[in-house]
């Protein structure tokens, strides 16, 4: 038998996997309510009209939707797309968008194409874990920038700029994710967009805006994303996912950028996967078409909305008096702190509980974030939210030494 | 705006486009004729099976269908691959199964956690395209070994083995594609991959074996897989995919692999994509487990196998004498050698007369294969079969000076 680990990349020892997943494991028993994972509620999914439109496309194009299609994606859902992300504020065509197996996908895309090892990323702290994953795996090496209630400190980052414009080294980009950030659950302002934009024209560098939950506002007003106060002077990559508007497991996502960019991310996707499934994109171009979409969302912005309320009401009830919070305008996640305790370890005892959640460190490539856990409200059920964070009360409340 | 090319990742100079791909845009004017492209002919994929079976995945199991899956793949779906495997010779469970999607992305992950810049990888001369590109983005250097009608040339390979033994170099794998080859038709038998498996164990170096057509032979003995011959001794990992015995647009693959190679896929897989369409898995599990897949297969069979003999009898009737050609005992492709004709500037010529195919040199890195092209006998119809060898043997008449 080969010895294989002598084989292995020097990007494998890098990678870790997904503690979130690893976790996860831990939590699928029934009688464990989890604020850990990151799923949709499968009450969200439209099944019947996935199931309706599914029936047309095989009747109608079957022999189509069966087929490869081609690597950029699926032109008509390019073109729906291109619509969609004009309304919010962002000025692009179809040969701007490339559809992608979902938005991790274009992650690993855009790090292939940008990063060579030891190249410089720019991340919050903390951070989305799939976005540390993907840029990890490409051996990228990490500048963090501090989260503040309003997003990404700027003020922070631009000294950070500054610093290294001094040094005479070159940032690949800036991973932001302004809107229901996960996973803290805070929405950058308008005016901080602003401002970021004009950062990237000043330092002359990328950002790479992850938007997955930009549609699920359940409170506050519409804030359009950070590409849209870009005006097309190509200083960000906007990436959009179909698994919170429509379902995960059609693993549907797009990425739009410049010209320039998008024709080397078809290069990289051509030998990555082909294409994204075509039968998937059939499906997810009706549901636009028919304009499905909207109403939809309105459904599951309900949905999450009173999930999030309890679980905001129920810590207010049962949370010890120094533990805080974050407030999400939208999203599925909030972001909990506990001063002095290592969430980490408390994690055991809250499984032992029948509760559990992802601790702030595993979000983090700096050690820091030990007192803080992300609480996934959207997938539990409101009974299980309530419960879940009466359990998790007490099991804080034991650790903190209050009642 | 930013000046993009200063940005972009050193793999990114090294990476085509697909020629395939770009020459395939020049051919999709329904007048001409294409043997250039890969694709299974659409009357190939049972519509109404896959629309039976969607029905009933959204109704018993929509939410779990439309819910992200594990990294690894549905459990059921990797059991019944496993059964399959086993029936094929290859002694696997389903935890030495990753499911992929599409088997193009087996081959990128499988560059992932093996390849660093510069490392050594044997292929055949020519190979399939979409390995050279995979193996390509990782910046891996190109070992070329001659094909011959039995497959890739063991002298030949054994001699470099022992080469690189000496200088104290060492491989990566050997990418093989031993069952009706893409693109030149050929296969290994039997004894060859005995004798290739000695080799490997000998040098103790990996072969990674791609096999998308191996259930689709239309004379001559079935061969089983190279890692049947391998009796669980890890040194050969198996792409299977779904893309040509149900269909390619659901993007559907698998790798078998030891599980510590397997364990590192997962982990490369989690980065790249999280999980394959969970969806696209569980009408692949019906389609299997509901025993559909081999009374298709023997469908497909009877259709491509007339294909090709109306192909093989078309050359012989209106190809020049000096046009040699491989007669493949299945899978989509054949293989043609004209002597003295630069078959790429042909091309241009045969696009003229409404036919295409693509050129060998295309498959090959050392410039070689200048004389040869592939041909694609599954896509066309049996009437544009005839006809296109007819307009291509006019083509080469013409250009090598014989009628």
């Amino acid at each position: 038998m080969v010895e294989f680990s002598s084989l292995f990349s020097g990007r494998i020892a890098e990678m870790r996997r997904s503690e979130i997943r690893e976790l996860l494991k831990l939590t699928q028993k029934p009688e464990i309510i989890s604020f850990a994972g990151g799923l949709p509620s499968p009450e969200a999914f439209p099944i019947d009209v996935v199931k309706e439109i599914t029936i047309d496309v095989l009747d109608e194009k079957g022999s189509v939707a069966l087929q490869y299609g081609t690597t950029e994606g699926l032109a008509p859902l390019r073109k729906e797309l291109a619509k969609r992300m004009n309304k919010l504020g962002v000025k692009c065509t179809h040969e701007n968008i490339l559809v992608t197996h979902g938005c991790q996908q274009a992650l690993d895309l855009i790090s292939k194409i940008f990063l060579d090892a030891h190249d410089l990323v720019v991340c919050s702290l903390p951070s989305y874990l799939g976005g540390i994953g993907a840029f990890g795996a490409f051996q990228a090496d990490f500048i963090g920038i501090p989260l503040e209630s309003d997003g990404m400190n700027l003020d922070v980052l631009e000294g950070k700029l500054k610093e290294l414009r001094k040094e005479g080294k070159r940032l690949k980009f800036i991973y932001v994710l302004p809107t229901f950030h996960n996973p803290a659950g805070v929405t950058m302002p308008a005016e901080n967009r602003k401002r970021m934009i004009e950062i990237l024209k000043e330092y002359d560098v990328l950002a790479l805006e992850d938007d997955p939950y930009g549609e699920l506002r359940y409170e506050g007003d519409h804030i359009d994303p950070l590409m849209a106060y870009d005006n097309e002077d190509g200083h960000v990559i906007y990436l959009g996912t179909f698994s919170k508007i429509l379902a995960p497991g059609l693993r549907l996502g797009w990425a739009v950028a410049p010209t320039e960019i998008l024709d080397s991310l078809v290069t990289a996707k051509q030998s990555t996967d082909l294409c994204t499934s075509t039968f998937s994109q059939y499906i997810a171009y009706e549901y636009l078409h028919r304009g499905l979409v909207n109403s939809h969302i309105e459904k599951i912005k309900k949905m999450y909305r009173s999930k999030r309320n309890i679980m905001l009401e129920a810590m207010e009830t049962y949370f010890p008096e120094e533990v805080e919070w974050v407030r999400p305008e939208g999203g599925m996640f909030t972001w909990a702190t506990a001063p002095g305790v290592d969430t980490k370890e408390l994690v055991i005892k809250a499984i032992e509980q029948k509760v559990a959640y992802v601790h702030g460190a595993a979000f983090r490539f700096d050690g820091g974030g030990r007192d803080s856990m992300r609480l996934n409200f959207s997938y539990p059920t409101e009974e299980e939210v309530e419960e879940g964070i009466k359990r998790l009360g007490r099991v804080l409340k034991e650790e903190m030494g209050t009642s």
